[in-house]
């Protein structure tokens, strides 16, 4: 029974490949790809410092428009992102002075649960139903704005089943003082799926990331284990020395073996984790909201306490995490062009691509509302 | 009867939503929108000073590429802007010396109708059915071109169904020495239903051209008359006094009740008509031409005759005139942007939506070639 | 039988115009075009010089993109351009100094069959068949590099269909001392089939080339006699005088009746050969490369011998090409946007279009892998 989910077809199966398609290219991979749209999760919109009291914010999430605002006491809300008379943007309009998002074509108002305050020009009561606007649940914490994947209303404003059962997720460093925390954002053009294992695989670094990050291979061989919750996939590391460049310097000069996790948490959170010693230690968090199909905003939020608290890291950290992030947004940028080319995706994967399959899984499972049941543990070698 | 069209379901009918699309996006509105293409009407296609001698001109009308040209004697024709040799514009060729438009391809050349006269470098006779191109029924006068929206000739160069039954519409005082005549000319993103029911709609002008047009609201209620014929609709506002505004002061300095009529005609004239006393009379005229389905072109006149002869207004109107204008093009491509988005529209209309409808139902009827049976008379109240 | 293919419905037939699709556009054109995707035939896909030993080549063909690499011994190779691995193309990567090409993002490598010899950090044997990508056999001669439309290899790695059963065109006086040799390529927005028939298009040169190539009619009567085989089609013309203009000046400075052949050779071959007395002699042969349904890259290769020998002659014969591939260019990509205006062709011939029936009936029957029988040979005249 649990088999059957992690044995499902997928976009990034192996042997995905068929003969026949046309003659100059023997592919048949037409409409596969690994586009997920995923209900009743939380999904990071906006800095806090992005959402002004000023105006309102328009945001895509999933392909869909939605606009943020901030009423008079300042609490952000979250509503979509057209005004139900004529279909234009509400984020075209201005914040009223009672605090409701005003339509800056014929004036309409909407307060935070999207229900419609104020037409002008028309005498007697505003509020019917069909007036309304859907609004999503939305959670400002640690310095940033979440929402909700479902409508908390309905276009007729009654309660909808998008009441959340759960919270964004936690930065667990990010406010603790003897961390350095850089936060940085950035765009990908890639699937939501495709972002989130570039983030987390591990092979990848060595040729793309040349010298930068990881140096070419030194032929030593780690073994690797794989755990799977119904919310989450981890890869450990175990064997790994303290890797060459830059970075690695830094943040152990006397070398030593290093701790290493790769985690995929449910909807969209990559994080990665290293230890060395007692003292020195990286959690790299990264959120990432699919803004539609093949675009994707990552919200990277790394916690470091090294051995020696080093003065400036910080540019450091930030100028390094651009390099790398460009090189993957262009290689992504690459396969998103390609992929649109042929038509589809047809991946073909080997047991080095330890959280892929897992990460797919998991979101798939999350876009049908179902659970994920986990396989077998995974257990395998890897060479870096 | 007469009930049965004006009830019908469109567009723009309120209670347009449905949930259920998606979690994100509880609306269903795909594949709904406000396009008509309306055949056998006048259409402007050009001022008569953009249609010179010297080179054919390219137009688009509801999607089709049309190509006018001067004969030898200077008359305008239209013809189907596509050589039926091989697919090139005929707007890219030239005006033969014979008055025949010549392809640039091959020379093929068509007279006025449509007919092809010459085959360069075929030995006898070029005429055959075959060889013509379709050519639409042509009208200049007040300084505009008009074509017919149904040919007048079949692609076999026999009289096809686009026999006009009627005229293109009269700008009734731009021959008028006593007024003062601007014209104008600007292209709007929306579809041809949304640019005139914004040219004729009075609500969003205190918030999209706040403090230009009309100030923020005076708490008047005026009273609202709606008038219905099968090819025109009429709202006449009662107990409007002079409003604020420069433009207001600059008509009648003195103040005044303000009598004002907005007009919608078939196929596609906005009027609005101001009186304040017996001489102070404004006639603003829009014909709007259905460029594609979501991009309209507006020929506007308006005449002007005021209490006191007013040297250099032209000037003011146009500058004022372009300002609002581009306000409202702003909006409508933002409205278009987002109807796309959404993958239709869904309008919400409220009782001081007073022409929406009607103009609605004028163009759907219009399209099916069918009449558009009016209903009762609307009374109805509106806050300004 | 024979008779069947050449009769044949096709976007090219006189009569292709159908009244009734929309009032305004009488024409039901949607979705005829002379679009072919053609198996089995060598195109050019790039100049020896443009393919270097230190980096990849990213062409695209029929729409499919491809990548050229040249191996340690500089033996060109041509693969589908996408590692199976993660959907990136592989153009983006690097040559490996082992001569395999490796993918830019993990560090996979190819040789020149498409067979996957590394994964990085991937114990134990890379080969399976699936990590394999389509190759296609490649020839280069006479400075081209050409490959076969059809893959030599599977995905799966083992020999395909794309055996090739003929060789590349070869340019006859290109390796000639006694002529003069011009190359040169440029792109067209058009289909493979209006590309090929705009160059062997006689009644254009006196339009869209006026006073360049050919002057205005002069009414001389040349006879043309059409012969086809199952593999290609020629327009002999007789009785051509020298023409004016600066090219026939300069090529017979005594006059002459001029020798007139053009002639298309399956897949993609325009050539274009005149004869003046015995020793001017002019051979154009034009190698057209479908690189997606519209758009065309043309190779020339232009061999030329006067009778007295012309010093300086290539940047004049470049110069004139360039401004007569210009205005085709010009027109092709109107004659395109036409096309995709009214979602679709409907040319009307006559029969001075001597060679595009038989050009359209030759692509469609390679297209099927089947062979054209000619049908009888035409004889008629045209004015020049």
């Amino acid at each position: 029974m649990a088999h059957d989910r992690d044995s499902e077809s997928s976009p990034i199966d192996e042997g995905g490949l068929e003969s026949g398609l046309t003659p100059l290219s023997p592919l048949r991979i037409k409409n596969r790809v690994s586009v997920v749209r995923i209900p009743g999760h939380w999904f990071v919109l906006a800095t806090s410092g992005e959402l002004t009291q000023a105006k309102p914010l328009a945001r895509m999430l999933m392909k869909t428009p939605l606009v943020l605002f901030r009423d008079a006491k300042g609490v952000a809300h979250t509503l979509l992102d057209r005004c139900p008379h004529r279909s234009v943007p509400l984020s075209e309009g201005r914040i009223h002075q009672d605090g409701t998002l005003e339509c800056g074509y014929h004036g309409w108002r909407f307060d935070g649960t999207g229900t419609c305050r104020a037409i002008p020009s028309l005498k007697g009561d505003c509020e019917r139903k069909a007036r309304n606007t859907p609004s999503y649940p939305t959670i400002e914490q640690q310095g940033f704005v979440w929402a909700y994947s479902t409508p908390g209303t309905s276009p007729q404003g009654e309660p909808a089943s998008g009441v959340p059962t759960s919270r964004p997720h936690r930065f667990a460093f990010a406010d603790d003082p003897s961390y350095v925390t850089v936060r940085q954002q950035f765009d990908q053009n890639g699937t939501l799926y495709s972002c989130i294992e570039n983030a987390l695989d591990v092979p990848h670094t060595a040729f793309l990331h040349r010298g930068l990050f990881r140096a070419e291979s030194r032929g030593i061989t780690l073994r690797v284990k794989v755990k799977r919750t119904s919310t989450s996939a981890e890869a450990e590391y175990i064997g790994e020395p303290r890797p060459p460049g830059v970075m690695a310097r830094m943040l152990s000069p006397t070398g030593g073996e290093v701790q290493h996790w790769d985690r995929f948490l449910l909807p969209s959170i990559a994080q990665v984790e290293y230890r060395m010693g007692n003292e020195n230690h990286v959690m790299a968090d990264t959120a990432l909201t699919p803004i539609d199909d093949f675009n994707t905003r990552l919200y990277g939020v790394v916690s470091i306490r090294t051995r020696i608290p080093v003065r400036g890291i910080k540019p450091i950290i930030t100028a390094l995490a651009t390099r790398v992030l460009k090189q993957d947004s262009y290689m992504l940028e690459k396969q998103t062009k390609t992929i649109h080319a042929f038509g589809g995706e047809a991946f073909v994967s080997t047991e080095i691509d330890v959280l892929g399959k897992h990460i797919w899984r998991l979101l798939r499972a999350a876009e049908r509302g179902i659970e994920s049941v986990p396989g077998e543990q995974d257990e395998l070698e890897l060479v870096v």
